[in-house]
């Protein structure tokens, strides 16, 4: 594989953060977050003056640059890659733009079977060849200390998007599409579900040392359309990924109720939100990696709060293999820095008592 | 009390919304629908073309008028009036105003311990005597033939409003506040849940045969910030309405993972979302009505997706006594009525078998 080094293995396949997705012991509790690559950092921010949110991801150096952002500043245990889950699907022929405050808004979305056979099959080191060279040149510029983490949207949330034309609140247009054109829904499914297990395939041959699928919205579904609509094309990727080398990891939130059926996607690690307590969670989980899960909004209280919450999920966890602490959501774009320094320190320091 | 005469007595205390709230056996399942009267309906939109929204609300004709109108329209089995949380926050010395496609946007947010204080304490009577003047012209509407519900926002709902100012997506603010400024916290709910039990005991005592809580925003919490800085003044309020003889209903979203907390509020029925299934939900709550659960953004699909998703829940009911059938949440404003018609004849003839 390209770009793999003695330092790679050291970190990509025994740091603290892959023995955690591996469930093997350590020696601390890695931490890394959701959107850490992001608007909190001033770095960040200075570099969007001069750039499009779309003109960073598209550039590699600048992507790349992005990405060991947090790990300079922070500290962090794992990096992610900089990008958006909407980037492949230009490649698939979807045309979009990322509005500030709005995010994706696709110019035609998908409404029937016509449009879902008008979308074209990814090539992944063709049409996203700059995010593999953004891979690359991360995982050169992290010198095997830190592993790379590379993500891509998982097929029911992209989805969302594609169906509705922008973010929703109530998903009430996919969830129509759903339901009543369920051929065309199916078809849809089964060609994001391609493109993602291409796409991250692609990346771990770039370099990166674990994946991550980001199923953002689903817990906007009932648990009988979630399993007859969604978990297919999930367990799909999963399956795909499984000769790979690299653990995966399931993101979604306001999943918790139906803890059992993302137990079942076949990720190596599961993404949980703040809306359960991780004890709980690792009950009805069982035998398997879990990340989270602090609430994101409390990154805009003061450190004590911070440092003391933390430390509850940690009790909580008690030293359990396998536990990576993140949020259970994005890094809120106001949060000061310190705040979040100061609760990499914490979780730090909790594995050293 | 005022207003109650032999046909009240029939539908209030033992028409078949009244008996499943009391868990009893009846003929056949109870419907009704959140924002029944709303938007969806062309005869609010005409009005609405006439009037503001807080026009209607506090004019007792008027408000009458839209209460009933999914009784006359839809043939629901429970009128709910016409009003909208924040009403009676006017009486606390809260401005605001209802926008459009926005909701409530408060002049000035509550932000410390001296905004708690400055909040007056509600006499529902005398800020709110339009409503309780509602209340009797639609109970007198009713003719008894149909159970009239009563309705207040849950201190944290409405503490999510006055701290955020507008309706948050992250609830940061106002979970910041409750973490950083926890003294004044407590005091906020205190004095909104004194408010709120006034409000709805006034509208038992102007002839409401049942109140639902509304706590439409209680599932952004962790069980345990839930457990520590809202579920007490749930408690509250349900406890302080114990001496009046209706049912009560406690409504949330995205509870459903913390139904064993939801389910000690002390309100007689509980309102769950779609995100779970309602006989999984029955095994978790234990012996309490249920009301729910059809995901609203369904009302949008075919008339046959709606009849064959309503007939899940049935099913899965299984003619337990003590299920009022309903929505998820809110009516969806763009729903076609004839779709609310069908759904409401689907649960109708559902009894009949």
């Amino acid at each position: 594989m390209r770009g793999r080094g003695v330092w790679d293995f050291m970190a990509g396949r025994d740091g603290i953060f892959i023995r955690a997705c591996r469930m093997k012991k350590s020696s601390r509790t890695p931490v890394w977050f959701m959107r850490q690559a992001g608007r909190f950092l001033p770095e960040y921010r200075k570099l969007r003056k001069q750039y499009g949110f779309m003109d960073i991801v598209k550039d590699p150096k600048l992507a790349a640059a992005v990405t060991l952002m947090p790990v300079e500043r922070l500290g962090v245990d794992a990096a992610i890659l900089f990008s958006d889950i909407m980037t492949p699907l230009e490649g698939m022929g979807v045309r979009f733009r990322i509005e500030d405050g709005i995010g994706p808004v696709v110019d035609a979305p998908v409404r029937d079977f016509y449009d879902v056979e008008s979308l074209r099959e990814l090539d992944p080191y063709e049409s996203t060849a700059f995010v593999m060279e953004a891979v690359r040149r991360s995982k050169r510029a992290l010198h095997g200390r830190t592993p790379l983490i590379g993500f891509a949207g998982a097929p029911f949330t992209l989805a969302t998007y594609l169906v509705e034309g922008k973010r929703s609140e109530d998903l009430s247009v996919t969830k129509s599409f759903m339901h009543s054109k369920s051929d065309a829904w199916h078809a849809l499914m089964e060609r994001l579900a391609a493109a993602s297990a291409e796409y991250l395939s692609a990346q771990v041959l770039s370099g990166a040392d674990a994946v991550q699928l980001f199923d953002s919205w689903a817990g906007g579904l009932s648990p009988a359309d979630y399993e007859e609509y969604v978990l297919p094309y999930v367990k799909d990727i999963f399956r795909r990924l499984r000769g790979m080398e690299v653990p995966t990891i399931y993101f979604s939130t306001g999943t918790s109720v139906m803890l059992d059926s993302v137990g079942r996607t076949g990720a190596n690690v599961i993404s949980v939100d703040w809306r359960i307590d991780i004890g709980d969670a690792w009950d009805k989980i069982g035998k398997k990696a879990l990340q989270g899960n602090l609430d994101p909004a409390l990154m805009l209280c003061d450190i004590k709060t911070i440092r003391e919450r933390a430390g509850r999920i940690l009790d909580r966890v008690g030293g359990r293999p396998g536990h990576i602490f993140n949020l259970g959501h994005g890094m809120p774009p106001t949060t000061p820095v310190d705040n979040a320094a100061g609760l990499v320190s914490a979780v730090h320091e909790y594995g050293a008592h």
